[in-house]
C-alpha cells in the first residue's frame, strides 16, 4: 500500500477558547484551504473545552460534584465544540465525533474521501492535550501541534511575568520543570500537562506549542517553518 | 407487584433558559425537597437546550449546515444541560443521561434506589417538548408538566400583545390554533409544538404548561393545585 | 471533492404493503437496474411497516400496551422489512439496517462501493414518512419520493370518495388541509403526516407522492418526469 | 445471599407457531398467573421464529441470499415475536429483548422487581433451541422446557408415521439417533437439534419436550408432574 | 460491481497453539507476503484460544463456573490472540477484532484498503471452527482452511493410534463418524466439531484441514495444491 | 437515602502477577469472607495485566506496533484477568467487566444484590493504578488500596538496594521524588505512577500501598490497621 505511506498526518489541538471567538471562522477557513491545497494531508483535530467547559464545571462544583464527574462534564463540552467544528468543516470532515481512540483510528481509514476527524476529550483523568499525544501515537502522526492562548513556552508564565522569554526549543525535562507541580483541575491551564508530556516522551512525538491563530495554524498544517516552541529530545 | 402501582410518575420539561440563570439553584433544591418529602415520587426531567443551544446552532448555520444536523447540535446541548443537572441533583438521580426512549424507561426500573432521571433531546425532528410527551406515554406518567418562560398559554403571544389573556384550560384543538403554523426551527419557541400536541392527544396525557420557577415546580411535583394552563380533552 | 458533488441522491419511501406482494420482485429489479444504469445514483430506501406491523400492533394492543411501545413494535417490523429488502438487493446494498440518522449518513460515506442503504423507522413518535424527510435533509438529497398505495394526493380520500380528483401539484398548506386532523396512530394511513410535512417545509425538500409500482419507481430513480403529485413551495 | 439460592429458574422455549395462534392469549395468561402464584419463580422465555420467519426467509431465498444471512433474518423475526410477548406480559417482564447471552444473564439480576425476560435467537448457526440450552447453562436453571408443536419425542416423526409411540424418557444418545441427520436449515423443524443436544449433554441440563399449550406450560412453570418427554442422563 | 466479483476470499482458522510458538513470526510473514503477491486476495483469519485459553478456563473451573461462562472466557482469550495477530500484521489488517458476524462482514467492505480481518470466537456454544464456517458462509468465501496441530484427518486420532492413516478426501458423513461423540468442552480438541460440520454441509463450503505451518498456510492462501485433507460432498 | 451513606466503599488494585500464582485462590477466599462478614461493604477491584500482559506486548513489539496499541493490548489482558476473577467470585460479583468509568459507577448502583465489581484497564495512556484512583474519585470511596509485589514504599527500590527502608507514611511530593522520572512503558513497574499520584492528590484520596497477600488484603477490606505505606496529605 505505497500510497498510504505518502500521507502526511498532523494532530492539531485547538484551544477551547477558540469557540465563539472572532478567530473561529478564520481557523475553519485556513483548515479548509490547507486541506484543499494538499490532498495527501490527513488531520486529526482535538477540540478543548475552554471557557464554556469552565462555566458548566463551576455550576456542578457548587453542588459538590466529584472530580472524575467534573472531568466528564468537561469532556462533554469539548465534544460539543468538536461537533460544531466538524459540521462547519462540512464535506472534508468525518461527520461525527469519535468517543474512543479506536474510533479515531478507524475513522480516517474507513472514510476514504474524508481528510479530517474532529474529536474532544476521550476519558476522565486525561486532558485534551494528552488526548492529542495519544492520537499522535496511534496514527503514527508526522507531528503534534498544540495551539494555545500563548505564543509558545516561556521561561515563566508570560501572563504573570512580563520579562518571561519565549523558548524556540525545549526538552521534555525543561518543560516539566517550567510546568512545575501544576494541578490537574478539570478545565485548567492548557499549555501542556505531565501526562501529555510523558506520552510525547515515550514515543518521541515531534511536538510544537503555538499560538492559536490563522497564520500559525496555516504553518502547522503546511509543514513550513512553524513559529512557536518545539519540543526536542 | 402492587407497590409499583402506587408510585407517582411526573414528567417535567425544563426550559433551557433555566441553565446559568439565578433560578437554577432554587429549582435543584425544590426538586430535592419534593423528592425527599414523597419517596413514592418518580420524576423524569427533560432539559431544553436554551440560549446556549441557539448560540451553537448560530455558529453552525453560518457555514450552511443542514437542518437535521442543527437539530443534532441542539440535542447535544440539551444533553449537556441534563448532565449538569443530574450531577447537581446527586444521589437521587440516575448518574447518566439516557439517549433513547428505551434507556429512559429502563433506568428507573433498573436503579431501584434512584428516584429521578434527567435527559435532553432524543432524536432530530423532535422537540424536547415532544420528547417529554413520549416519555410520559412510555412511563404511563400521572402528568406531564412543561415549565416554560411564560405563565401558561395565552390567547396571543404575551411578549408581543400586552392585552393577551392567560387561559386556565385549553383543548388541543384551541392550542393548535393559537400555535398556528409555527415553524420547526431547531432551538425555536418552546411553548408546545404540533408533534408534542399530537402525542398528548393520542394518549390523552394530563398536561400542564407552567412558568419555570421554584413555586410552580414545587406545585407540579407535589400534585397540589398547579398554577398555569391545563390541557383538557 | 468535486466528484461527490455530482452524485445524485434520492430518498425513496416504500409502502409497507409492498412486502409479500406480487410487486416486490419487480420493485427489487427496477431498483437494481436503475442503480446499474446510473453509477452516480445513491439511494436511501425507507421501508414502511405495512399490514404485518398492523397485525403485531393489534396483538400488543389487546394487552393494553402504551402508544410509544406500539410505535416501537411498528419500527421493529419496518426494520425487518428493510433487512429482507437489503438482503434481496445484494451487492449494491449496505448489508445492515441503520438504527439512527447518524448511521444512515455514515453508511453511504463509509462503504464506497455501496450505492444504497435500506432503513425502517428510527424513533417512536415519528412515522416512516417523517424518517424519509429527515434522511432527505441529512443527505441533502436531490428529491424525496413517497411511494404509497394511491396514485398521488387527491382532493379527498379516493378510497372513500370516487369523485376525488388527483392533484399534480400541491402546496404544504393545501396538503395539510387535505390531511386534516389525521391521528398519529402507530401503523396508520401513510400518505404523509404533519411531522413529515413540517420537515419538508422547513428544508424545502423536493417531494413527490407516487404509487408504489415498477413504472413509477423507475421514473423516480431516473429523474425523468414523475407521475404523481409534487409538493411545491 | 441465601435468598437468591431459593429462586427457581425455568427456561421456556416457545414454538414460533404460537404467535398469531388462538393459543397466544391463553399462554400469556398462564405465564402471568404462574408468576403471580410463585414470587420466587424466574422465567427466561425464548421465542421461536415460526411461520412468519419461514415466510421472510422464503422471500430472501428467492434472491440467492446466503445461509448465514437467512439465519440472521430468522433471528430478527424471533426477536420481533419476543418483543410482542414481552410487551403483552407487561409489568413482570424486562421491557426489552436482550441480544447477547450476557444481556440475558444481567437482565434478571439488574431489574429486581422483574421476574421474567423474553428473548429470541442470539447468533447465526444456532437454533433457538440451542439458545434455550445456553441460557439454561448460564442461569444455572432448574429446568429447560421446550414447548413444541408435538406432544413430546416419538419413536418416529408422528406427522409421517401414525404408529409412532411417544417416549416418556429419552437419553441424549437415543434422541440423537431419532433426530438422525436432520439439516440445519434456517427456520427448520424445531423438536431439538444436535447443537442444543450437545449443550444439554455437557451440562446435564434437566430438559423436557412438551406440547405448547396452556395446560403443559402451566405444569412446566409450577414444577408439578410435566406431561411430555424428559431427557435423562 | 464487476471488480468485486474477481476478489478471492479465503477463511483461515489458526490453531490457538500457534501463539507464543516459534512458528508465529513465520506465519505472520507468509500471510504478509501472500497478501502482497495477490492484491485481490481477501483473508478472514479466525484465531483459536489454545493453551492460554485452557489455562484461564482451568482457573475458573476450580471455582465451579458454568460451561457457558467458560466458553466466554475461551472467547476472550481467542480475541486477545486475534488482537495481537492483527497488530503484528500492521497496515494490511483491519485494526480491531470484530465481535459479531455482521462486524466481520462489514469490515472488509468498509475498509477498502484493508485486505484482512482477524477475529476470535463470536458466541458461547460455538467453537472457533464453527465461527470459521459461518464466516465462510457470510462472505461467500472461495475456501475455508482449518490449520490445526495435525497433518489432516486420519482414520483414527494419530496421537493415540500410530497406525492411523491420513485421508486426502473425506465426506462430511465419514468425518462425522471419525469425530464420534466428541464432547463440546470449552477449549477442547480442535480438528472439526459437529456444529462446524453441519454448517459446512448446509452451504457446501470448500474446506481443507491442514497442519498449521508456514508451507501449508502459503499453499492455502495461494490456492495452489493444498497438502492436507479436503472435505468433499 | 440514609442507608446508602452507611455503605463502605473500598477500591482494591490487584497486582497482575497474582493471576496464575499460588496466592490467587487465597485472595479470592479472603475477598469472599470479607464480603460475607460485612454486608455494607462495596468493593471495586482493579486487576493489573502482569506477566501475561508483558508477554503479549513483547510479541507485538517485535513487529513495531505503536505504544498506544501496546497499551490497548495490556488493557485487553487486564480485562481477561478481571473476567476470570469475577467468574471465580461468583454470586457476589457483577457478572461482566465494565469498560468505561460510567459503567463501573452504574454497576454497583444497578445491581443491588451485588457487592463487588471487577475491572481491568479503561483507556490507553492510563495505568491500572490511575484507573484505581479514578474509580475511587467517582465512587467517593472510603479508601484506595494498591496491592503490589512489594511491602510498601521504600526509600529506594528494594529489589535493587537491600538497604532500602520501608516508609509507613509518605507525602505525594516524597513519593513523586522516589518514583523519579519513571517511564510510562506499557506493562511497566506498578508501585504508583505520576498520573495516579496526580489524581490521588487532586481529590485527597485515602491511599495505601500494600503487599498483595491474603493477610494484607483482609486488613484492607476490614478497615482494621493496614500494614504497608499510607499516602498522607
Amino acid at each position: 500500500m505505497p500510497k498510504q505511506l505518502k500521507k502526511q498526518i498532523v494532530v492539531l489541538k485547538l484551544s477551547g477558547s477558540l469557540f465563539f471567538s472572532n478567530e473561529f471562522d478564520r481557523i475553519v477557513n485556513v483548515i479548509l484551504s490547507s486541506s484543499e491545497r494538499n490532498p495527501n494531508l490527513r488531520i486529526a483535530v482535538v477540540a478543548g473545552g475552554g471557557p464554556n467547559a469552565r462555566e458548566y464545571i463551576a455550576v456542578a462544583k457548587r453542588f459538590g460534584v466529584d472530580q472524575a464527574t467534573l472531568d466528564e462534564i468537561g469532556i462533554a463540552v469539548s465534544r460539543l465544540n468538536a461537533l460544531v467544528l466538524a459540521s462547519a468543516l462540512g464535506e472534508i470532515s468525518i461527520p461525527y465525533v469519535p468517543k474512543t481512540l479506536r474510533e479515531v483510528a478507524e475513522s480516517l481509514d474507513a472514510y476514504r474521501e474524508k481528510r479530517l476527524v474532529v474529536l474532544g476529550g476521550l476519558h476522565p483523568g486525561q486532558s485534551t492535550n494528552a488526548v492529542g499525544a495519544l492520537v499522535a501515537e496511534k496514527l503514527k502522526a508526522d507531528r503534534f501541534v498544540n495551539a494555545t492562548d500563548v505564543e509558545g513556552v516561556f521561561t515563566q508564565d508570560p501572563r504573570k511575568y512580563p520579562g518571561a522569554k519565549k523558548l524556540c526549543k525545549v526538552s521534555p525535562k525543561q518543560l516539566s520543570e517550567i510546568l512545575g507541580n501544576e494541578s490537574m483541575a478539570p478545565g485548567g491551564y492548557d499549555l501542556m500537562d505531565p501526562v501529555a508530556l510523558k506520552l510525547i516522551e515515550r514515543s518521541k512525538i515531534k511536538t510544537w506549542i503555538i499560538k492559536c491563530d490563522e497564520k500559525r495554524i496555516g504553518e502547522a498544517l503546511s509543514g513550513s517553518k512553524i513559529e512557536g516552541t518545539e519540543i526536542v529530545f
